[in-house]
């Protein structure tokens, strides 16, 4: 008789967003009078940018003609790309990163939850909390995180490192030595970001340790201060110990076309062992490669229009976050994020907790957004809005909240 | 200190393609004069089918206005193309599938290595020999099939069932009993098939043993004769004991489009816990979903132009494989497969090894194919060819062959 991966058992309830949309549909059919604005799950809602619109056209014309039909893709990915990708997030930025150092993928989800694949079961992981809760899952699924532990809503065998309004939404370095390290900045969903220096100071924990990072930087793109990372391997020493994963979602509004990379360094090591061969077998063995029209549409990102037209978007979204922010602000909620990120995290008023606000929220001013307790123990008492809605919408929602 | 997934390391050499790829390459290098015709990979050639690149042209251009834009897709893929699947590839066949037990995944590939997340480690799988190595390479990543025995060309805890000119290359049931057992019909690389009958059979194994069935059906749409089963589920009971896998790279020409899915029936229990919520877990924890236009692009190979446009496509390659099996049949080969499949499975002349054979092939013919023996110890001695290739250089092929 066959046996089933009894660690998707352990797995507590059903997926955050499952739950927010049952509730928001339950609230729009219970009130048809009533319209509902999400500022809820991270999707974006602009449509493509008129370059990639023009070069899918031209790569799907490409596929209905015999001499530039494309079958197969290369393992890693179209090298048009990943020399984009090198030049422009990479070289552009001294971090020297070569074309075979770049895994083109269908997307940071899919990445971040396969990298697993090549570590052991026997490694401890530690995560932000809160954190995207897909780190945590997906190694739960893999056996690593013990069992949770329901009151604590917590794994037993995982260290989670509190990010709150104490300390500014930065994780600390913890006193346990964990093997593997999930970092994302700008962060999903607290909106907050490390300076280089912090940063540095985790690689250097990294090295000491003999611990992997894997860094998502899927907000990469809406920065805007200035000392903050735009990759791990502005660090030094960094490509001995990360590995970097990118998505084209939130840059260039990818969440339903699909698009992603992870760089896997040559220099990353483990016992003389390279990851970098090790990610290239799994990928070459389960995977097939994301769609050459995608992968087209990907590097017309990369070209000065594709550039100009996709921070037109990330600067579309961050006049929506300045305007939850600042208008959340003045209506006298404890607000962060946003600056660097499309995420809005705030405070929830009168000591309710995060669901009690998602319900709170949702009745009287018919917004909805993401509880914090959803992506972590100490997200509780905290609540995530989004800047992914129309200008208008979130116009209303910033003017609903406030009247509320 | 952080640890690697040790089986990894297990691994042996390279993968299959990769060394025929060198092989070929340095051919080609070496005699700049000679023009190398391949029949090696099964890659198709075609174009996509005209309704294939209108839709995706309508599709692309949905993404392009903001009132039409798709973000995330749902879960399991979007219900228009699960809806087309069920109705044409199940209900049509006189198997009741229902819409949710359809995944859409980005290719068969994935699924067929990804699926292996939902069983414990502890399980044997059985697999055809010769095989599709990704079976037995995911497995052996996952730690399943315990050391590789270099001498046998065998992993030691796998039940390999040898498919022969002995048997007809039909694999019989095991005297052991495997937990999990993969079979693809019509059969990569021997292009065989089995009757109804015969896969009733296997059903009828699992259910009595308690095994879990992985049918791989990716090349469904080559099947000409009668009273050859389209899916499993045309066998009776066959939901309570098998996982089914699609593909459109090889019916509609999608390998560098990619577009799949995974029908994982509710019934399917293993003491009780569901296997399809087990892979709804997966599915939407670790991946997001095929791009929307591909999506669309997939529900168009349903409609009558897609049905028609994409049944000339099969009727080419066919007709590919026609003219190899008989061509190499009158040149004095012995010659199987090719009729319900693209791909011609040939006993090498004189006692050559595959891999001599290949060479010889490639020096004399300039012919590229694939040795027997890279998809496992009962491979040796046999040969593959595809119907991939375009007819003009299929017809030039043979004719080389025949003059050797």
């Amino acid at each position: 008789m066959y046996k089933i991966n009894e660690n998707y058992l352990k797995l507590p309830g059903s997926y955050l967003f499952a739950t927010t949309g049952r509730k928001i549909r339950e609230f729009a059919e219970a009130n048809p009078d009533k319209k509902v604005i999400s500022l809820g799950i991270g999707d974006v809602t602009l449509p493509l940018a008129p370059v990639v619109i023009d070069t899918l056209h031209s790569a799907v014309d490409e596929m209905g003609k015999a001499e530039t039909f494309k079958g197969y893709a290369p393992d890693l990915g179209y090298e048009f790309l990943r020399q984009a990708i090198a030049d422009n997030d990479y070289k552009a930025r001294g971090a020297d990163i070569s074309i075979d150092e770049i895994f083109i993928s269908d997307g940071a989800k899919s990445d971040s939850g396969n990298i697993g694949d090549i570590f052991d079961r026997d490694n401890k992981i530690a995560v932000c909390d809160p954190v995207y809760p897909v780190y945590v899952d997906t190694n739960a699924m893999a056996g690593r995180t013990g069992v949770y532990l329901e009151e604590q809503q917590k794994w037993s065998n995982v260290v989670y490192m509190p990010c709150t309004a104490e300390n500014g939404f930065a994780p600390e370095i913890p006193e346990e030595e964990p093997d593997i390290i999930y970092l994302c900045f700008p962060n999903n969903p607290t909106g907050s970001t490390i300076k280089k220096k912090e940063l540095q100071a985790w690689v250097d924990h990294a090295l000491k340790t003999g611990a992997v990072i894997i860094y998502d930087a899927a907000y990469e793109a809406y920065i805007s201060e200035e000392d903050v990372p735009h990759t791990i391997y502005e660090c030094q020493g960094a490509k001995a110990c990360a590995i970097e994963l990118k998505s084209f979602s939130k840059n260039a509004g990818f969440t339903g076309t699909r698009l992603g990379y992870a760089v896997v360094p040559k220099e990353l090591k483990c016992n003389g062992v390279s990851l970098n061969s090790l990610w290239a077998r799994r990928h070459g063995t389960k995977f097939n490669g994301a769609p050459y029209i995608i992968q087209k549409a990907g590097a017309a990102v990369y070209t000065p229009e594709g550039r100009e037209q996709t921070m037109n978007q990330v600067n579309y979204y961050m006049e929506n976050a300045r305007i939850i922010r600042e208008g959340l602000r003045e209506a006298g909620y404890t607000v962060s994020g946003g600056v660097n990120a499309p995420y809005i995290w705030l405070q929830t008023p009168d000591k309710m907790t995060s669901w009690e606000f998602f319900d709170h929220l949702l009745e009287k001013a018919n917004v909805a957004g993401t509880p914090g307790s959803g992506f972590g123990p100490s997200g509780e008492g905290y609540f995530r809005l989004t800047a992914f809605g129309s200008y208008e919408n979130t116009l209303e929602a910033v003017e609903r909240i406030r009247k509320m």
